[in-house]
């Protein structure tokens, strides 16, 4: 497997996403595939907007990967999310073959910012399937976790 | 939690779309969810069709429920799926609320099939979420295994 180094610009790509996202009326969440250097497909959460339980950020980022690139094997690609992917987003990678994954906030911090989790980890789940892929956690994590305030003081703002 | 019978009607629905699935080059897998005795969506998996490596038949389903109900809450339905669902449609379910999952063929008889699983089980998945989602485990599970070898005999098909 190749060495990896996150790089900020590509986390602050996914939290500007989760900003428009939150201007919108989306939940607070952004992510970024990244393939030899480049942002191929930055996406906010959609769920409210396409009236979609599945359209998470990282859910709707590969879906946009996948078009552009036109192949459904990513395994050059890295994917940046402002939050740890829940198991869906995450298997979801996994099915993409994206052997990196970065993550600002937790699980956990989600839950503490108003919203139900499905609390099974990265981690859990990484050793469950016993894959290979790479976690960087907590990468810009105060930045991620303010996301969550920048949220919470949105008048009519809706959780799921 | 209301009582439920799995309906074998409803596994013929999900095995006439995975069938046609088929037809049409796609993987063998199918999907049909039902709301109270109806069915509102039966999809079959289009991941090569959508050039989408997230499109499951459950997730197929799952987006075509919420557009057709006009909600993200899909409390008062279950889902028939020829195959286990793999955790990324497992919790996807779980986000749309989803109490009753119903499914045939388990993804041993998946990898067995041909196919590159995620080797994590709905029960594996249940307990380590803490959920509460009802399993029925292969129902018409020889329907949905016999769909394998009509896949396998195809010409330039197609796994992934």
């Amino acid at each position: 497997m190749p060495s990896f180094k996150p790089e900020k610009k590509f986390m602050l790509l996914a939290i500007a996403k989760a900003r428009e996202g939150i201007s919108k009326g989306q939940a607070p969440f952004g992510a970024c595939i990244v393939r030899k250097g480049k942002a191929v497909a930055c996406e906010h959460n959609m769920v409210w907007k396409s009236m979609d339980i599945t359209a998470h950020a990282e859910i709707v980022a590969l879906r946009r990967a996948c078009k552009k690139l036109k192949k459904i094997d990513l395994p050059d690609c890295a994917i940046y999310s402002t939050l740890e992917p829940c198991p869906m987003c995450f298997s979801a990678i996994h099915w993409a073959r994206i052997p990196f994954i970065i993550y600002g906030a937790s699980i956990a911090d989600a839950k503490r910012g108003g919203f139900n989790e499905l609390e099974i980890s990265n981690e859990k789940m990484k050793k469950s399937g016993r894959l290979r892929v790479r976690l960087a956690k907590g990468f810009m994590k105060k930045d991620c976790v303010s996301l969550f305030k920048e949220w919470g003081a949105r008048k009519g703002k809706k959780a799921y």
